[in-house]
């Protein structure tokens, strides 16, 4: 059995010296991966530069730093293998930061795009729109200078990763998790029923950051078919997901 | 004689599991702090939380997350020490989250802010400026939604530490850091005296992203007077470092 699996979290680029980073320590993910090579399977782990990192020998690791960076890995490695199975735990990034600009510029802008569409209210919308997202520089390849005040900075939407692994390797097993922070049990599963239908998994991992404390984790594996398994700690989910792959790899 | 030494990165929460990040591995200032700890200074060392940490025992290692418990732990130091020498080797951010909007719902605030001013010019800047500002929601406790599309963020200016170092202790011996991005040596060393000059600096190590690669560490100190050495790897930094603060230590 081939597996792919992605932990850790995603950095993206401010400028030079700062980042928007996801936070996780990849340490699921890790387990997850020795779970499957302590059985024999070719494991390749992609992650984030921080992430925690399997134990096993054998298992190919490839690091990435952000969302443009993953893609690439993961174009690369589908087109090079056929995985029977890709597990997503990967904290990947939904935004990236587009460019930055001061409120006093931004007004500045807003003001001017309204006095030139002569306050007609039929194009005013539009106009304020244009001017709001053309009044953001490009993102600083250099230092954003720390005189800047009420900077703002605008994020676009990142690729949706998981979305594209079914459309790439139809047969392969996709594990995908949700992870929310303080929901009630039937919002957690509603989210993790939506993410299994949209991107057509076959089992999600649902869990909440409320129940996450060291190795011990909550959460709830699930299947099209409702919920297969409740477990406590990290080497319980590694195992159940395991298990669940397993059968499902016939 | 007593040193704090700080290093390493904050890190700004955006949200629950999020945040913007300032790299800075800390190693510079781990170096740093084992020298003055080779001689039988009391070292304290104050670093983000993924700093490098000196090697050296003894040395007392308080780790902080944001600006925010940096300021705290800051605090706490200088009402509990007098220090000799305080080398201020933290990226701090200059920055802080404080609340994001999608373009479309700031966009529609700026517009009606716009329609009650009545399109009055000598209004509508102010207006406008308080419906961008007012847009933002407060920084999200939980998880933005990974739906949002083109979202923006307000930042707002954290407090300059350094600023208060001489405030605090007149007496201490002050090493500032100023760190840019592909300048060239007079701006760099422009950079460098006004920082000095601001914040009362004793000396300040003037250094160049460009220059930084591994050990491999170009860097400038000044004092007053003017260049005092042209170090090439961060040992050679903490030892000009340390023998210009022993000389000043009288």
């Amino acid at each position: 059995m081939r597996v792919l699996i992605s932990a850790g979290g995603t950095s993206e680029s401010i400028d030079s010296v700062r980042s928007v980073t996801n936070h996780s320590t990849g340490r699921l993910g890790s387990i997850i991966a020795d779970r499957f090579a302590k059985d024999g399977a070719h494991v390749i782990y992609i992650c984030g530069e921080r992430a925690d990192l399997p134990q096993s020998l054998g298992i190919e690791i490839v690091r990435i730093k952000d969302v443009r960076s993953l893609v690439a890995a993961m174009e690369r490695l589908f087109s090079e293998y056929k995985f029977d199975c890709v597990i997503h735990s990967m904290a990947v990034s939904d935004f990236t930061p587009k460019g930055s600009v001061s409120i006093d510029e931004m007004v500045e802008g807003v003001l001017c795009a309204a006095i030139e569409a002569n306050f007609d209210t039929c194009v005013l919308r539009d106009e304020i729109k244009t001017a709001v997202l053309s009044s953001f520089s490009a993102a600083e390849e250099s230092k954003i200078s720390s005189k800047s005040s009420n900077l703002m900075m605008l994020f676009e939407n990142t690729p949706k990763i998981i979305e594209r692994i079914k459309k790439i390797q139809p047969e392969t097993i996709l594990v995908g998790f949700k992870l929310l922070s303080d929901v009630d049990e039937p919002e957690l599963l509603k989210a993790a029923f939506d993410l299994m239908e949209r991107n057509l998994c076959d089992f999600v991992l649902a869990n909440d950051l409320k129940d996450i404390d060291g190795d011990s984790h909550k959460a709830i594996l699930i299947d099209r078919s409702g919920i297969l398994h409740r477990a406590d700690t990290k080497h319980d989910i590694a195992e159940a997901i395991y298990n669940s792959v397993k059968g499902a790899n016939k």
